[in-house]
């Protein structure tokens, strides 16, 4: 990331501007040679950035008035909000100011407004929602997530080629094993379209070590490096999974109340288990 | 269940006779009434329910040489095995020897004889797969889990109909609210089947308490009593909700074996927190 600068929409997500900004302080800790170029209201991001002398030297702040709400429409947003932070965050990498952008506002104005400004990559029809999630043998890449409710066969595909890229990039893997999420590992399982999308992954000329068809609990058996599925099971399955590891946590700290034993038990392990309780090693 | 006989497939499942006579075992504490009308092959059913002499006396034993297996095709075994344990069983429904059917075999072919033999109730075009999941205010019933891979908007509001009826007899609920499963809450989100399915179930002559489309999470807050959904999406939520479980006791078990502290403590609040560490209190 040397020498990288990175547009940042600051007045994006529902604690904005200071939940982006003690981002930016831990994103340099981890990376110092970083700039950020941050889109927003300049009268509230200057206070806080005060408070954050330690950044202040790699933050640059261009001042707008307008922001996305996390209730607007995708269309309303590409069409009314062209002097928004997260256009002109958008826009700043499209000029080659920054490259790459930062935003925690509404997710379905910005894939629309980054899929108009700066386009996809040549091969690619439409951009996917990923996320890195943790599994017993390390971590995995799982997309899409939500981004795309219809896909078809190339649809998924492509999005087997993106995540493919990305762990080989962002995980470091050499040869990641790829897998299309699906009700079996029969060939003959599931919809037409991931039977189509399968035998597109299979093409012999093809690059990638596609390891057919997963079940739902191999997302976190890491069974493949990267999961591919339709923006719509993506999104349930992970708000479910997510769910689910919040029960177990909040069922595990009522037990640990429960006696006298069980407090005592939980005050001796709590170091080693803290994170397992917090559910913090599942959760975003 | 007074005086109620149950079919029993007893050579349905991985297990099979075996843990099948230990279910009824069970079934039989709990309902001392019930009769058993086992079907299977009696040279290895007869041994263990000599084991099990509590239950001899509610036990009949038809023998059948033929087994369904789990990996034959519901097309092979609906053709090929007409004198199946499987089949029997269901057919003794038919025949009024038996007021219900249980299997712990294969699924597609139990759901295509059933279908076939039994046929669905007026009305009810597909049969669901349904269970009961433990929410954070009791419990809920999820179907389709995977019988109905496309499903149309007819075939949602038939499984509405099915869980809400399920959720009144056997949760005992009085009046059960269900939800339809989406990725977001508001009325233009999702597939055009769910907003189809959607205006089906806000009928205003229906009486159902319907609260409209709900997210991943809602499956475990209890948001409402009845989960709806497409069996690709349902069986994908549901492996991928229990992979995360495991995961998640798995990583608590090596917590608590970190350090001796993590140890002792483990051993002091066991009792409490059993449940949640073998995964018992979600996992089928």
């Amino acid at each position: 990331l040397a020498g990288l600068t990175i547009a940042i929409d600051a007045m994006g997500g529902e604690h904005a501007p200071a939940m982006v900004i003690r981002g930016l302080d831990i994103a340099h800790t981890r990376h110092p040679e970083a700039k950020f170029l941050l889109f927003g209201d300049q009268s509230r991001i200057r206070p806080i950035l005060d408070r954050h002398k330690k950044i202040k030297d790699v933050c640059e702040v261009r001042h707008t008035d307008v922001a996305v709400s996390d209730h607007d429409k995708p269309s309303i947003a590409l069409r009314s909000a062209r002097q928004s932070s997260m256009r002109l965050a958008i826009e700043a990498v499209d000029k080659g100011e920054a490259g790459g952008v930062v935003s925690a506002g509404n997710t379905g104005a910005l894939m629309a407004m980054a899929k108009i400004v700066l386009k996809t990559l040549p091969g690619i029809d439409r951009p996917a929602i990923a996320s890195i999630v943790p599994t017993k043998r390390g971590e995995s890449v799982m997309l899409d997530l939500g981004a795309n409710i219809q896909c078809d066969a190339n649809n998924l595909f492509q999005f087997a080629i993106l995540g493919e890229v990305f762990a080989r990039t962002v995980l470091g893997l050499k040869k990641p094993r790829v897998g299309l999420l699906n009700v079996g590992e029969e060939d003959m399982k599931g919809h037409e379209v991931l039977r189509d999308a399968s035998a597109l992954l299979r093409a012999p000329d093809l690059q990638i070590l596609f390891e057919g068809f997963i079940e739902g609990d191999d997302v976190w058996e890491g069974t493949v490096d990267v999961a591919v599925t339709d923006g719509f099971t993506g999104n349930v399955a992970l708000k479910t999974a997510e769910g689910l590891a919040r029960l177990y946590a909040g069922m595990l700290r009522s037990a640990f109340q429960s006696s006298t034993l069980a407090k005592l038990g939980y005050l001796l392990a709590r170091p080693a288990i803290r994170g397992a309780i917090t559910g913090r090693c599942f959760l975003a």
